[in-house]
């Protein structure tokens, strides 16, 4: 008996596997720093708590396959406020950006045909497109200029015949880099030009620390081409309510996401639920002091990197991660080795997540890592000081 | 821009296509009895209710992909309760059963290969089967002999050189059959010949009305092939949730739903936390009363179906449907005319299920429908006395 093709192509995690290691570690008695996952220590809105204690039936019963309303109406009323103009019609709820992704690739791609991205990209996008049966056809990105987005001649020469749509994430996910509206409306050409469907993965929109944010929803005669990914995990600290949408004024994108959504009946009520109540909130009310903390990380994070011999990264503009040059031989080894042999003199270490399986090619990103700066200051300059002193150990 | 094929082959669920027709009819003031889909009236545990209130922290953090251990511990308990040795490293939590059987079609199967299944099968099938890329063989089951599974040789005709497995489900949704012994091992003895797993869908375990059900998971010789699915949607009366599980003795099948689970992180936490709960109570708690109530209102509904002229359905043992024969010409447009053109001097009418879309081969089924019996014995009285109505009336 084995297993199909297909799902043995469907890689491990690589923020994930290192896991075992880390528990390890802590049985150990060593305190472990988890920078290797974006998950947030900011509490989660109070509000959301209060609805979950106020659930309003006496059943958890289905809910509509595309959504309740009400909360499609605060979706729809969220873009409004930072600018994005979608009818609730034109959105359907999913089970995180989780299942937004993988809807989005079922729906621009049939088995064997391909979508372009900039690498390094969030890792997770490989799991979907295995499971999907699509190829994910990366073109590369540098460190070194801050892994802004290829030029639009090495775009093209990736396209194919079997080529469906382009991928992007900005805020970015690993490298905290912000597209700026050129370099959106550069790429929407290019789709355009090929018809080319352009997945925008937005979910750390609210993530900027410097300028603002500019919408793949935005780009101008762009209608039938943009599809919007998004969730609720980072900007409400609510990971766990895997609560995301895919949107689009594209009629048939909607109505095709709708029919996924049909089958698998419905998202999470629960999540659903108090994500309602999260969006109602005033950005003053929690996005906003949020932001502030995050950017004080992001300034400290970076700081205390360049602080670090051979370390290198320019400071991202958004999301909360920093992807950075490490003087190693193998991060992967090194990530490990952080945790197997390493501890300061408090036994305090950090945990990161290699750069290299958030590469589709392989040999990339081996001297890289993704930094998530989700603790708050004092842990933070704590995990740092064990990356620094980390690295002059390994280093010897 | 056009969608993939593979999105246009993604059908609209039958069993929500009438929804905007049941909805105009209610802004008419008309009363409509929804017997078409899985939703029953039964309060999900209170205990579910005191567990929301008391979320055990205040970020809502994502879980481990596999689901929360002690979770994972309270299914292998629930499974030893009802028979089924399988260890909580065994079993992977997912979203929903859908979620499930979406992992379990990309498990064993890549884009173009097939997987047989018995019609009428869970419409949803469907869905998931076009999204994922792979061929459901259809083979036709029998109102005549209560949809009883198909004699093996004509089984065996249904294989190909792309066949990877069989998908089966008892108590059966939408019929209410339910397997023997000797059918699954019958079915098991052609996987283990042609190399074939056994996804066999189980939720509906505790629907059983005559007799005891039979889990795949305990024909002997069987590990490597059996795939159990799961949900806890029907059980506690909690669909919403969104808590399924997948379970092999398999390792190789664990650990390829393990990394597609990794991908989309990890199940709704919230649901995770409540499903432990329920899990934790005593069947006399609550699946025992809940079942009584089951059995009555088969009871209740195939006696007054029996009493429609020329309807037929042999008494089911299982589930809480019954797939019926109907003397109509097209059930599809009979159940929207139900809703369109109907109503009882009371101003009431009922929603049922067409069968068609619960085939795979055309133009089967196209006399059949399927009764959901999950209202209260007035309700269902009530609904019944509409049908009843109703098919005099569009018989004349």
């Amino acid at each position: 008996m084995s297993i199909s093709k297909r799902a043995r192509n469907v890689p491990a995690s690589p923020i994930r596997k290192l896991v075992p290691l880390a528990e390890m570690a802590k049985e150990r008695g060593i305190k472990v720093y988890h920078l290797n996952i974006g998950q947030p220590d900011i509490p989660s809105p109070p509000q959301m708590f209060s609805a979950l204690a106020d659930y309003p039936s006496k059943i958890i019963a289905y809910g509509h396959s595309q959504g309740e309303k009400p909360l499609r109406q605060a979706f729809a009323d969220y873009y409004k406020r930072v600018g994005i103009d979608l009818g609730e019609e034109q959105i359907v709820v999913t089970t995180g950006g989780s299942e937004a992704l993988l809807f989005a690739f079922s729906l621009v791609a049939s088995p064997g045909e391909e979508i372009i991205v900039f690498e390094p990209f969030y890792t997770n996008y490989n799991g979907f497109a295995a499971q999907a049966g699509i190829k994910l056809v990366p073109i590369a990105t540098d460190v070194d200029d801050g892994y802004r987005p290829p030029q639009p001649r090495l775009i093209k020469r990736a396209i194919t015949e079997k080529t469906r749509a382009i991928l992007v994430c900005s805020p970015n996910n690993p490298t905290g880099t912000v597209l700026t509206e050129e370099e959106f409306k550069g790429i929407a050409e290019i789709c355009r030009h090929h018809h080319l469907f352009l997945l925008s993965d937005e979910v750390y929109r609210e993530f900027i620390y410097e300028g603002s944010a500019y919408s793949a929803m935005n780009i101008p005669d762009f209608k039938d081409n943009a599809i919007l990914l998004d969730s609720i995990s980072k900007r409400f600290s609510s990971c766990g309510a895997r609560i995301g949408c895919i949107a689009s004024r594209n009629e048939e994108v909607v109505s095709s996401a709708l029919r996924m959504g049909q089958a698998r009946l419905c998202p999470p009520v629960i999540g659903q639920h108090i994500t309602l109540s999260a969006l109602e909130l005033k950005p003053e009310e929690y996005i906003t002091p949020s932001i502030s903390e995050y950017k004080k990380r992001r300034d400290i994070t970076h700081e205390l990197l360049m602080d670090i011999g051979g370390a290198f990264a320019l400071k991202p503009a958004g999301s909360f991660y920093i992807s950075a040059r490490l003087p190693v031989d193998d991060a992967e080894r090194f990530c490990a080795w952080l945790l197997n042999d390493f501890a300061t003199a408090d036994k305090e270490t950090v945990m990161l997540a290699p750069l290299a399986g958030f590469y589709a090619t392989p040999q990339m990103g081996r001297d890289e890592v993704r930094i998530a700066y989700v603790l708050c200051e004092e842990d933070l300059r704590k995990a740092m000081k064990a990356l620094k002193e980390g690295i002059e150990k390994y280093s010897m």
